[in-house]
C-alpha cells in the first residue's frame, strides 16, 4: 500500500486504505487558516480574470517590494515562489551532491529535494516530546553543507525560540553551513520571534515562508525566501521563467495588506487549541505541545494508530497518517485546528472512539 | 542595455528602451489568441474562487485523462505543467551535461535551461526563408542526445510539416536523440499534421504543448507533454509538489471541451493575416511566411530595424524585439496577430512610418 505522502486530496487516501470515498468528508490532513482568506480577495475575486490573459510579472517586482517593506530588508534578497514546494525543490539544486542534515520528523519534501538532487543525507531524530538538544544537534553539523529545520515544525506544531535558533546559527556560521529555517507555519503563533535581523549577520541563513497557510489559498500557488542576495541570484537562475501566476501574485498583495485577518487568526486558533486540549486531556488522549494550527495525537493504548485511524476515515474525519514522518511512522496522527464547529464534530469522534476503546488509565 | 528576454510585460521593455510607457498600449509582443478566453471560463470565473482553498491535485489527473482521451493515448505518456516554461526547466534536467542541438532562431528558454543544465549546445541555424534543410540538419545529429525544435517555429511563425519531422525524427532514432518538437502554437494552424501518432514508434519523441496561448490565459500557467512513460516519470521526479495551480486546472479543463473557440480562432487569424500580408506588401515591407499567429516584418530599407522599432514604442505600439533571437539580432520585429482594430491601428503606424521613410523599391 503507497500512502499518499501529503495531506489534502483525500480521494487518494481513501484509496490507498481501501476504503469507500464518503460524500461527506471534513478534512483534518491539511494545515490551512480555518478562517479562510481575507474577506478582500473573495470581493476582488472578479478583477483577476482580467489579468489571465496577460504573462505574470516575471519579476515578480511589486509583490517583493510589498515583502521587503513589510520586513524591513531589501527586495534583492527576496525570491518569490510557485509556492514553498518550487522553494524546497530550488534549494535542492543549490545544495546539490551536498552533505544535508534534516532535523526529523519534518516536512517530507526536503528528503525528497535532496535524494533527487544527489545529496548525502544525515538526521538529527527529535524524541522525548522533540525538544531540541543543541549540543548534540551542534555536534552533528562537522561537514555539513546544509541543515533543514521546520520552524514551526511540521507535524509536531512545536516552536523553537532564538534560545535554540540562534546558537544553531552561530554554529552553522563557524561550519560555513547553510541554516535553512522553513517558517511556512510562522505566522500561526503569538510566541514568534522574528529571525530577519540576522539575515544580515549571518549569511547562510535562508528563511522560507508560505503565503499559502495563512490567507488559506493553497490552490493557486505561493511562497517567499529570504536569504543573502547571492544565493537568491543562484535560485532564480533554477527557476522557470514566469513561474508564479498572476492571480497568485495579485492575491498575495492583497493578502498581505491584511494584518488583521492574521491576528483574529492568532487569538481563534489559540481559543480552539485550549478547548481541544482540555478535551483530550480528560478523554486521555496524548497530543504533542503544539503552538500552532496543528497537533500531533496518539491513543496511548495503542502503538500503531491504524485503528483509530480506520475509525475516523469510515466517518468522513480525515487526519494526515504520520506513515512517511521518520520517528513517527504511523504511532501518531495529526490534526488540523478547523472551524469551531469542525473541531467539536472531531470530538464527537473521538468520544465515540473512546467509549468502544475505554481507557485504562 | 537589457532588453527583456520574453515579450509581454512591456514596462521593462520601455524602461530598456530609455523611453516613458504611455497610458495606452497595443501589445504586439505576445502570442495570445486575439479572441481572448473561451466564454465558459469568464462564466464560471466565481465558482473557481471555492476551489483556491484545497491544494491542487498533486497528480493533475482528471485535466490528465481528458487531454489523453482527446490526443488518444494513455494518461501516463502525459506530463502537466506550470506552463510551458516549467516544462523546457524539466527537460533541461533530464538532458543536463549531454550533447543538444538547438533548431535557432527558436524559444529562448531551450537555451537558458541548456546554460543552466551545463549542456553541451550546438547550433543548426534557419536562414534563406528559415527553410529546414533536411540533409544539413540530419548531418548535425551525429552524436547528439537530444535537439530542440519549435513547430510551428517561434519566432517566425513557419510551419514545418511531416515531410520534414517525419525523416528528421527516424534520423533521430538512428542516432539515439531524443527530438522535443515544441508544438506551443500547433493549434494556430490548419495545416497541422499530428505527431502523436508517431509516439509508440518512436520513444526518441517529446512532444511539448501550451494551454495558456490559445485558450488565452497565460497568467494562469499551463502546459503539458507528451513523451514515452519512462520520460514522463523521470521528468515527474523533479517536478515540485503541486506546481500546477488549481485555477489553471479546472480553467484547462473547461477550456478544453470549447473546440469551437480554436476553429473560430484558426479562421479569423488567417483572415487578418491576409488582410496585413497584402498591406505590408503594398507598403513594401518585408514578412515571414507565417502559418499561425504572429510574423516577423522588417523594412528591407533598415538592417538593424531599431528606429522603426522606436517608432512604433513611443506610439504605444509594442513589437517583439529581436535581439536575443540567434540569426536575427534585431534585424526583425515580431507582431503577434490581435484584433481587427488592433492589426488596424499599426497598419496606421506602419504606413505613417512609411511616409515617413519612403521606399526606393
Amino acid at each position: 500500500m503507497t500512502w499518499p505522502s501529503h495531506g489534502s486530496n483525500p480521494q487518494y487516501l481513501y484509496e490507498a486504505a481501501g476504503l469507500t470515498l464518503p460524500e461527506c468528508l471534513i478534512d483534518f490532513s491539511a494545515n490551512i487558516n480555518p478562517l479562510g482568506p481575507p474577506a478582500v480577495l473573495q470581493k476582488h475575486w472578479g478583477d483577476l480574470f482580467h489579468g489571465i490573459g496577460t504573462y505574470p510579472d516575471p519579476h515578480t517586482a511589486s509583490l517583493k517590494v510589498k515583502i521587503a517593506n513589510r520586513e524591513g530588508i531589501g527586495p534583492e534578497r527576496i525570491l518569490i515562489g510557485n509556492g514553498g514546494a518550487e522553494i524546497i525543490s530550488l534549494l535542492g539544486r543549490l545544495i546539490a551532491e551536498k552533505k544535508v542534515l534534516i532535523v526529523e520528523p519534518a516536512f517530507s519534501e526536503y528528503e525528497k529535494a535532496c535524494q533527487v538532487n544527489n545529496c548525502d543525507v544525515s538526521y538529527y531524530q527529535l524524541s522525548d516530546g522533540w525538544e531540541i538538544h543543541l549540543h548534540d544537534l551542534i555536534g552533528k553539523l562537522q561537514g555539513m553543507d546544509a541543515v533543514f529545520l521546520c520552524n514551526p515544525n511540521n507535524p509536531t506544531g512545536m516552536y523553537y525560540g532564538t534560545d535554540i535558533i540562534l546558537p544553531l546559527l552561530k554554529a552553522c556560521k563557524r561550519e560555513n553551513c547553510l541554516l535553512i529555517v522553513d517558517e511556512a507555519f510562522y505566522d500561526f503563533t503569538a510566541e514568534y520571534e522574528p529571525l530577519v535581523p540576522y539575515l544580515k549577520e549571518f549569511p547562510q541563513l535562508i528563511l522560507m515562508r508560505s503565503l499559502t497557510k495563512i490567507f488559506a489559498i493553497p490552490g493557486i500557488r505561493l511562497g517567499y525566501l529570504m536569504a543573502d542576495r547571492s544565493l537568491v541570484e543562484k535560485l532564480s537562475a533554477y527557476q522557470p521563467h514566469w513561474s508564479v501566476n498572476s492571480v497568485a501574485i495579485q492575491a498575495g498583495e492583497w493578502c498581505l495588506e491584511d494584518e488583521e485577518h492574521i491576528s483574529k487568526m492568532i487569538q481563534f486558533i489559540q481559543s480552539e487549541r485550549d478547548v481541544l486540549l482540555r478535551f483530550y486531556q480528560e478523554q486521555h488522549f496524548e497530543v504533542s505541545n503544539s503552538a500552532i494550527n496543528f497537533y500531533l495525537l496518539r491513543d496511548p493504548q495503542l502503538n500503531d494508530q491504524y485503528p483509530l485511524f480506520e475509525f475516523l476515515l469510515k466517518q468522513g474525519i480525515v487526519p494526515r497518517h504520520t506513515f512517511n514522518f521518520p520517528g513517527l511512522e504511523g504511532r501518531w496522527l495529526r490534526f488540523a485546528i478547523r472551524t469551531s464547529v469542525e473541531n467539536r464534530k472531531l470530538m464527537e469522534a473521538m468520544k465515540a472512539w473512546r467509549r468502544l476503546n475505554p481507557s485504562f488509565l
